[in-house]
């Protein structure tokens, strides 16, 4: 793999490594915590995705982590939970060699896109990792389009995920509650792109957000075209809440113009293996400061399901927020 | 605020004044139950949303109910569970004045509109009302457009609720629990509106249909065009359904024309603190008569999760119902 | 009711008595299962619904099966779980004459299309049959089109369902338990048609998949045009999920072009009552073989809530699997 390939395809991968150095940025696996290097389009603008049908390489290690989780990473000892976030363009492929360092066998599965049974990552298929193994998965996607009988081929775009099918039982019970999962997003040309580092994966993983027991706060400065990856798993059903900004509940989060008839929602309910994702600019029409995020079944709420969406104002400061900057 | 600006705002108020006087309708917490004065459009018209862009007032108060529950009322004495429905049109922007007559520390949350983190309503926010206290919060909603990078704004216009986030944590989930919570309605300009004493609130809460042990009955006429505000809260999901009626799944749950690929359904479901809300014409296709709407998760509705849909005749007489009427 | 009749309005009556025959396939109560006798639409066309507006008949029993479970049945004898698929155009009518050859009362209700209370399958409405009784059902459908007030009305199409409302409680919950239930499906003119045989029901019920411990095989062939009914019951949420497929989260399950601004999933949650349907080509872009459709709440799934989608490629083989072909 190219360095170029491998930064169009894993956003993100270079400033986890600029700018969340450590272990406990590492152990929270998202992407973009620094309040610096905000990147925000100017006005009149906006970043679009560009064409797609490029064929990628990428190297994925499942590791045990410190604290005995289990993650993705693109390097030795590097995983993170989430994994690292994936992105394509419809039309790309995507080659992905993945390393199985855990004592059990292990493997990856992945929504949305297509693959042959041989990537499905289920042992069904016998598409898993035995443990040391290495196996390489591939993952195609394609643009829409009209099929030869006259109906309309739907594309690959949207917000999918990955995670393990194996560990623990058939169905990757145990690998998915100890972290093997993490966000793909893939996009149609044209599609609008979230300002860089700000991009955020929240994953209900049964009780806990990314496998904390309280969800981790994300800032982000007024202004920023902010991206949220959500994605569920686990047991329960979980109701997923941002205090302060919306979304459209269709493909982008977004609403082209007027025709289109989708609902706009700050509240939606969602269960494993749910995912969409949505942007904002960050603070439009309610300012700065911080807002929460949380999951709205009370108890759950209550237990610590729940973080904050700290917006700056361009100086820095976030009014009535004396904690985390 | 005049007395013009608050029967625009808060719809229904009058007709629960007029009509519904009395404990239990009080404690019902719904709106427009008499089956008098019916005033449906004639045929060939219907009536519509007009512009917004108003600034308006409105004061509420926070209250202990006979029975130990809380509620939201318009006037002292007055609260209700739910809590009185406000209607804004896109545009507009309501100031409410709360009064905490409670002897705990308690809030006003709302989904869906605008508002700075001073009307977030939440102890984070310092936002919250002490016993005793008075707050202003300040409500504006905007209309859709293209902002200047030539992306799509959506607009404010939904079915959004409010609700307390402070009292027995800080989810509000006490609060929640006890009844403090209501209906938000945002229209845009040209949304069809409903007949007026037929806006129904339909509130799942726990086990509850607005903290009643057994869903309350609704009455309307054969052709009247009724509204159904639908709010979910706390621990459980639900599946919403009514007999003899459906709902298009989208911001309306009405289809403006044959484009609209919005599923029509009748069964939703449904987690804490989604809304949604509806418009049908009484007995369409199906006659007058006793319609049932209940959760259909099944041992919510043996243990009471389900009520009456009373459609009339134009003679006041209800087919196969000798209850209620 | 014609013999015509009867094959237009309950798909796969013929083929399940030609192909599925014996106990297994019966108790199974899914439709077309036999690998033979695909009828892939030529390339460059595809079958459509024609224009609706018949008047049909049927025939439906009430049945205790073998191993004590209920279920519904077009003749005396072959009550199956789910009942029988019921496909209507909008604009026909359908008058169900049903039999109650039960020792406990019990009744047909069903969702999504016009009915009096007369036919509301509740005791509310006096609509259900004691044991040994008959009584005929009648379901109406219409076509979308203008009110005269100018406002839309939908048309009846939809993925619907039918189920007892009566045996065990008011709500039928020992009805449904027991598989008192069925599938029905409303189309539009011009929708487009699945292949025959190529219809699949699969019916989420508390913890089982159509009643059985553990969820059945579909067998299809690969550029089949495969349709999946899928209804949810009991007590429990769930989110469905197919491997190498996906689907639009629309009325029809299908784009019909690039406008539609309809999400494509591959894992939705549902909950009791919920039905939703869609299309896709058996294999596209992801070959034959053998590939998993389960419940992705992970204990549902560990305990039983998966089974297997069969494509085989035209020569009958389905790569990597040795098991049920």
């Amino acid at each position: 793999m190219t360095e170029t390939a491998e930064k169009s395809t894993v956003r993100g991968t270079f400033s986890r490594r600029l700018f969340a150095g450590g272990a406990a940025a590492a152990a929270l696996g998202t992407i973009g915590l620094a309040p610096a290097a905000s990147a925000a389009a100017p006005q009149g603008s906006v970043r679009r995705a560009g064409a797609g049908g490029e064929v990628k390489h990428l190297k994925l290690y499942m590791e045990k982590l410190a604290d005995g989780q289990l993650g993705y990473g693109l390097e030795k000892g590097k995983a993170t939970i989430p994994g690292p976030l994936i992105e394509l363009i419809e039309g790309d492929t995507l080659h992905i060699e993945v390393t199985n360092t855990l004592d059990v066998a292990a493997s990856l599965h992945v929504h949305g896109v297509d693959y042959d049974t041989a990537s499905d990552g289920t042992k069904t298929n016998r598409s898993h990792i035995e443990p040391g193994g290495t196996r390489t998965y591939t993952w195609r996607t394609h643009r829409p389009g009209r099929r030869k009988d006259g109906t309309w081929r739907p594309g690959s775009a949207g917000y999918w995920h990955y995670h393990d099918h194996v560990v623990g039982t058939e169905h990757g019970t145990g690998g998915i509650r100890k972290g093997l999962y993490g966000p793909v997003v893939v996009r149609r040309e044209g599609d609008i792109l979230p300002d860089p580092d700000r991009q955020f994966t929240i994953v209900f993983n049964d009780m806990t957000i990314n496998n904390l027991p309280k969800g981790p706060d994300f800032k982000a400065t007024i202004g920023d075209r902010v991206e949220i990856i959500m994605i569920t798993h686990g047991e329960y059903y979980h109701t997923f809440h941002v205090h302060g900004h919306r979304w459209a509940d269709n493909r982008t989060g977004l609403l082209e113009g007027p025709e289109d008839p989708s609902r706009i929602v700050d509240n939606k309910i969602t269960g494993p293996a749910d995912s969409f994702g949505f942007q904002f600019l960050a603070g439009e029409g309610v300012g700065a400061g911080a807002w929460m995020y949380h999951c709205h079944v009370q108890s759950h709420s209550d237990m610590g399901m729940a973080g904050m969406l700290l917006i700056a104002k361009p100086d820095g400061t976030i009014p009535g927020h004396d904690g985390h900057h």
